[in-house]
């Protein structure tokens, strides 16, 4: 097998932990001795064993002499776990091969100097593009702190959210709905508007197919704390709930939901801006958010330019309706000169329905 | 060469002319003797040769003994044009081979018998699923006796024809535009409601690349007849312009519009009914009506399911706005499981944007 076909193993180990180990990245590693595989590890959770680490365990005295794949770079930092480039050292490994270095200034290039000093070989850039998809959210929030943020939305071709009456259930079909559930699942948040909350009462939970998935936390964007004490959310006990709200919100108002245990993030304006929400989200280590809307919240994240991709669900269906509600609402812009100018990455069919992913221009 | 690639240049012939043949279908016909190419014809205006006429003309003595292509069943019957099927027993060719025989029941069958009858050998349905395409709009106007239906938008990734200010140009980019404008080419007639007459004051005329082009006719629905009698439609005379108006229009108000050479279609409704309207356009001989909107007109035609085709190009854009306006608007479904289902027949990019073909299902 080549480097790239042993490459691929270990992204498709990083790829299936992918939403599990925030705030750390997905890492997947796989050891090879006498072209035989002799050790695969990926990162569970944080706090626990890094990629390297379980993959040498698992190889045990076959470690010396060997190749070790890696999608990101050893780290090289003492953090909750001993780093990985002296563990690399320590086993004496042959080879050391990388799909991408790592963009945290406490590792970057110095995982590589540390293992080249004491002789190992180092060979980089092996499925680096994939590696560099793999890690977008990541490298954004690294070097952003601040979330990668994915606008998602599902729409009739005539780009409507749901009919006059509100009704929504359902546009799209079950292959959508299941990726709907899969992003979900990779991401550290979820975030709606508190009219979605008291309008559809949603558990914005994971329900992958076979049952499952890791449940992201629920954020609420609830400037005068109107969410429902008694909603979905608030008492499945499923994943915790966080609200953001403005500065008129009391102590008063505040203490049934401290009581149940949902955190409350009081910003100091009376509005909440985007950017100052998602500054207090990167301090608590939320490197993914995925934002459901509805359409008012859209607009802000739209206003202030505070996203990073587009998922759209296109379903094959008209409902028509100048009052039925769109992606995405506010004021707008005035020109459509100065629409905000986005790029298809991808757009294909699932099911009968078409899903586009956009970035920003 | 083989049928398929005979019939190919013929198909190709007579797409070439689709647009201009009203109320006929556009028929392309090659003659070929011992493997050459002896008369290529297609038909080129109403009232005039048909498509085997030119291509038995050019062929001249050769014609006898030769095979001869044709997109569409020879015709049987006399109109303005004597019978084109006694026109090839008259000239002795050995084999005709047809794409598609023609659901016009003064056809259907009776030219291949004729045919049959004089000893000539007929094959028909070579290549008859791209001779479906081609004759898609003819054959419905054939059998409805109504033209064929097109709604056309151009839309932002969040569902939207104009800014709130109405602001609408331009959604896309010059490949989206340019496509549009063929399709203005090929269609017999265009179809807008007054307020887009008003607001935009469009030309709805026909500008291929290149210059040039076929302009359709241009129809407006105006119920209570605002046109104003300045508008460019009304005084660029380009191509004929067709005014709907409903019952309380008077003859005095008529009278400036009739003087202009604008035809007035009074129907007999106080608001008008598309149904209506389209089988007054069926009576005209319109065989294909492509409709721009705006949105009231299009949410005429969405509530009642008058349509055939909608062609949807995306902008790979954003601009919000909660009162800016989209694709479809008048009062809409109420639930999303009583959305009209369409089928997506076609998905590709156009430039930056990406092309939409819908049916209904």
């Amino acid at each position: 097998m080549t480097d790239i076909e042993y490459m691929r193993i270990a992204l498709s180990l990083a790829s299936s932990v992918k939403g599990q180990t925030r705030p750390n990245p997905p890492v997947g590693s796989v050891v090879v001795k006498d072209n035989r595989i002799v050790g695969l590890g990926a990162h569970l959770k944080a706090g626990e064993a890094h990629a390297e680490v379980h993959a040498i365990q698992m190889a045990g005295n076959l470690a010396e002499g060997s190749d070790v794949y890696v999608t990101l770079e050893p780290c090289s930092h003492y953090g909750k776990t001993p780093p990985c480039a002296n563990l690399l050292v320590e086993k004496k490994v042959k080879r050391v091969i990388i799909a991408t270095t790592d963009p945290n200034p406490l590792v970057s290039g110095k995982g590589i100097e540390i293992l080249q000093k004491a002789g190992i070989q180092v060979d980089v850039g092996v499925l680096q593009y994939e590696a560099h998809d793999l890690y977008e959210e990541f490298f954004y929030y690294i070097t952003n702190k601040k979330p990668y943020v994915t606008l998602k939305t599902a729409l009739t071709l005539d780009g409507k959210t749901a009919a006059f009456t509100g009704d929504s259930k359902w546009i799209t079909g079950e292959e959508a709905r299941e990726d709907v559930h899969r992003y979900r699942h990779t991401h550290d948040a979820i975030l709606v508007g508190v009219n979605t909350v008291i309008q559809d009462d949603p558990s914005l939970t994971t329900r992958l197919p076979g049952g499952g998935g890791r449940h992201p936390i629920r954020i609420v964007l609830d400037h005068r704390l109107r969410t429902p004490i008694q909603s979905r959310l608030l008492t499945d006990g499923l994943s915790d709930v966080w609200i953001f709200t403005g500065s008129s919100v009391t102590e008063e108002q505040k203490l049934p939901f401290i009581e149940k245990g949902i955190r409350i993030f009081q910003l100091d304006q009376e509005r909440i801006n985007i950017k100052t929400m998602l500054h207090r989200l990167g301090e608590e280590s939320i490197t993914s958010l995925l934002v459901e809307g509805g359409s008012e919240v859209n607009g802000s994240f739209l206003k202030e330019h505070a996203f990073n991709q587009v998922i759209a669900y296109l379903a094959p269906k008209l409902i028509g309706g100048k009052h039925a509600p769109g992606f995405i609402g506010g004021e707008g812009f005035e020109l459509m000169s100065e629409a905000l100018q986005l790029e298809f990455r991808s757009v294909e069919t699932l099911g009968n329905d078409i899903k586009i992913v956009a970035i920003p221009r």
